[in-house]
């Protein structure tokens, strides 16, 4: 951490604050500049982290050096981690995994036409709502366990593992029966008394980046996953909040390399959400596995006219068919499978 | 609703829409124009806000016409909104109401300090946190139950009426045994299971606007807590997340009346958030009584040096005392009384 | 300037880039933490700006220090600075400015009106311009040297000094004939030619904040026109660009105390481009004003339904009387006057 | 446009707002709904844009359904266009350009090294900055006819076309003398003065997008070329401002597949404006490779550590030349060749 002292500090103010550093334990280097006394603060940054230096006299700002998050941190883990989902399906490994299916879970007949189709064209996750977060009270919530129970019942069948939705701490139980992968939404992603609960399960859990939060800001709830013991994260980008308006979320590829950099866990992207066009979908999805992600999680629907949900961003299972065919091609030019 | 075909659209394609439009039990009202055909929906519009009507071939765009809240509008009810916490105690009226005290609740000692001197000074309802939703798992969380007894135990001391925030469905119960006023985060606006449970009690609740939510998701998520019952809320604007990084978020004072042109709730502001620094906590607030607010909410801390939490944004109380004095000069420009 | 080295950063790297600071002739000043090395560099910072450290290997991030401009720097004045325009007309004091009038020059008879009726109400520079910034090539460009003409024959029969935009370092000249104060538009924020060519006049200059300039970046255009040696300098808030939808743009009332903390320049508000709604201007202005600015530039038509641009945002004059009644008060509570 | 009135607009605010619509020679189309009435004006919109219809009493919004732009439009022409720069060179074709150099000119051995690899690597056109739009005064502001002269040397001798940036309406003249395209940067992409001049030359010109500017201001901004008869332009994506930090700006790679969709001019991405980091640069380029872009514009500078500006974001030579070899895979992969 380093404070930089205003121009024309006092000494006994500089002073007064060197005491405080070194009272909790910390070891201070003073650099006094042709304009500005500089201090440098060794050691642990948590312990200042804690303690509101910028409101000290004198000071004019104070920065931190270090990441605030440390598990999920490329430092703490160099080798990327590969999240097992069940034999044969992992993700974060050379193959790009793709997770599809309808927004909601409506009917049994429309989920398991959708599901059937989506894993004869390569999906090896189904997706699919059984809560769902909707901006109105007045619009469709969410068949809740009853959806739970078809969604199960076609995994079975089918043979394919699942991810679904949680929004309540008081629901983790019952949609741990159900799915394999818990998925946290974008208006939970600082939700943290959800991101414990989670983090108490050993399940694997796609955690989706908030409509404005910063990578940083992601990396810090994944942080509240695993240091409740929890290390199976799979990291989210589904488009941020802009002032553009032609797309409904402008999506941050460039999140896929930070992420790479900055943290060992997977990162997919959700490209239908994004753009919230379904003919947007395949462009973005392209530029995501181009850019380095390691799975798409895509909304299909054999009939978006009627749709409870998110009619308008969802695929066609034949044009989801058609894509991935693209997308296969996209894979082998940069070296990864489909 | 507003449907916008293509230029070029077929015939048959408009044709199949206004079908549908019809077979939801609404009115179509077709213009053809020089360039485009225009479709104008009448009814309710609800009906439509289900179905996907933009993926229909031949459909460029579909524009709603009416605000998507009801009971939280102006036209659901023309005069303001007056929330009664208790006897002499109400916002919404001529009067701004003053809400201070600590980020959070450190000890007894340190909030009996605060509350008697913030009411001394004119604050009207004592703030405090007892569950802190933090960005790092590595800082102070609060003191939860522990945290709540000592606020409502300098609640009855002082005859002071008290807010703190709530951050888990499992909790409301449990909060609504301690305090008079439920605050729920930026980060919670649209946990909408906490806003249905919310609903679900009759006690008065502040709802934080978003980090990036727009004023119209703002009002319907109020909409969510109006549609359990309780119309007992208090809207509040606290900053929005933007590219300017000298304050921590930009307070959005244009909020302020744009809230009471769209709806009759009461509207009050966060200015210690919003700005990130107890430097600015003045102007703003002199810049939101101005601009028509019904309340304040404010952090004063006794010794912000050794606040567990937000110690760069509190005010000291003589800063605090000060300032209301200020804005007491202020509010009675307006013809308002503090 | 601090220069952070990466986890595991080699000697010989760190060696390589004190090397390098050092033979820039300045002072480096290392410290060797626990997980980083960290270096500052003390001396003049401009130096190092000019050469991107970051690309040395094993540095993982360098942060400035020091903020980019001098000028225009708190630090480098400490007093206001006030800009006198004419004899009794002054921008900076105590007393706050109102500039208003239309938004366009549309006839002879337009400007007059309206500026015998702003005068009166109690503004002391009329706005108008002849140039006008249309984001579509098809609607009205402004009368060019004919608007002008007329802005100067209305100024010398009523006695107000006038200010207006230039948008091209050709029309300097020609404007510096015309007016008493250039106006720089949002979008010319950051047109550094223009910027430089103002520097050389000695003439007043309301310099507009761009739609998405962060104080920082208006601080340094700023910058550019002090360093050519004009020291008359206004800056002005006019509402930022967002994903707000309500308002056209969202005003950042807090870059009125933030300015004022920062630098010496006077600072306005133009709550009328800021909402884009006529509706919202009085709120706006009234925050503006309690917030602590020097001025307002307020647009004003007497046939708003009539008016060749911006109709929508363009204050009545017997709107604008009405107001200007109102922020009196609110400059008396806030020991200033207008 | 669509005018939606108030609820409860009286008779003769709606009569009064058709009579003017009437008189403007347009033909409304009245629908009165249960809760509002709504008035669809038939005829050409830009008519109508020039009057502020939302001021007139009763109305409540008025939404324009139409495009603002003409030329541009892909309804105007639908098949892609193709900008011919010299015999061999062309963008917007199946073959996707690579546009590459230093950020700016510095020496003719610096450009002529980098130009010779560039070349080699399979770059098409030469760029290098002779005119720098820099937002500090105090930093290089590049070498001006100085620097034109060297870059159109290396031309003639590598026999390869060149682009550069134009700032200034004064400059336009001396540059369409000495390169074969010229650049609008971002900050220039509202400078309607410059876009005029650059309009009435016949020259291929490369229009960046704003650093907060909408998909649909970049088209207005290239509609004031076109419409002064220059239809030679190319649209860049170069990153907008977001609140993410950790990249300089957010790419917007859903503004390929969009302005693909709304207009049939070409358009290009710029990977090392937007991240600012080098090391960004490949992932980005594939993503928008991906994502069906016309070309590239990609810095590359032989010794980035000494370079003028912006030495953080340029590769050298070598990394230039294996993104090459990638990018010409996923090329193949999309059908497409470099």
């Amino acid at each position: 951490m380093i404070i930089v002292f205003k121009k024309g500090a006092k000494n006994e103010e500089i002073d007064n604050l060197i005491k405080r550093v070194e009272d909790l334990g910390l070891k201070p280097m003073v650099s006094k500049g042709t304009e500005r006394t500089i201090v440098g603060v060794i050691g642990p940054e948590d312990v200042i982290r804690l303690h509101p230096l910028d409101v000290f006299p004198g000071v004019d700002k104070v920065m931190p050096v270090l990441a605030p998050y440390k598990l999920v941190s490329r430092e703490f883990k160099q080798e990327d981690s590969i999240i097992k989902i069940r034999d044969g399906v992992e993700i974060g490994s050379n193959r790009i995994v793709i997770i599809a299916g309808p927004c909601s879970i409506e009917t049994e007949e429309q989920l398991k036409g959708v599901a059937a189709s989506v894993k004869d064209s390569g999906a090896s996750i189904l997706r699919g709502g059984a809560f769902k977060p909707r901006t109105s009270p007045y619009t469709f919530q969410g068949l809740g366990e009853e959806g739970l129970k078809i969604l199960k019942s076609i995994s079975e069948e089918l043979g394919i593992p699942t991810a679904t939705e949680v929004m309540d701490t008081r629901d983790v139980e019952l949609i741990d029966r159900y799915a394999d992968i818990f998925q946290i939404g974008a208006r939970n992603m600082q939700n943290f008394n959800l991101l414990k609960e989670i983090g108490q399960t050993k399940k694997p859990v796609i955690l989706k980046r908030g409509l404005s939060a910063t990578i940083k800001e992601l990396l810090m709830s994944a942080e509240y996953i695993l240091s409740e013991g929890n290390f199976n994260v799979i990291l989210c980008e589904r488009g941020i909040r802009t002032f553009e308006d032609f797309t409904r979320n402008t999506l941050d590829v460039s999140a896929v390399p930070a992420i790479k950099m900055l943290s060992h866990l997977p990162v997919i992207v959700d490209p239908s959400h994004a753009a919230g066009k379904w003919g947007m979908v395949s462009p973005l999805s392209k530029a995501a596995v181009a850019s380095g992600c390691d799975g798409l999680l895509i909304e299909v629907h054999s009939n978006p006219q009627e749709a409870l949900s998110e009619g308008s961003q969802q695929l066609l299972p034949e044009n989801f068919s058609e894509l991935v065919e693209k997308l296969k091609k996209i894979s082998a030019a940069i070296g990864r499978t489909i």
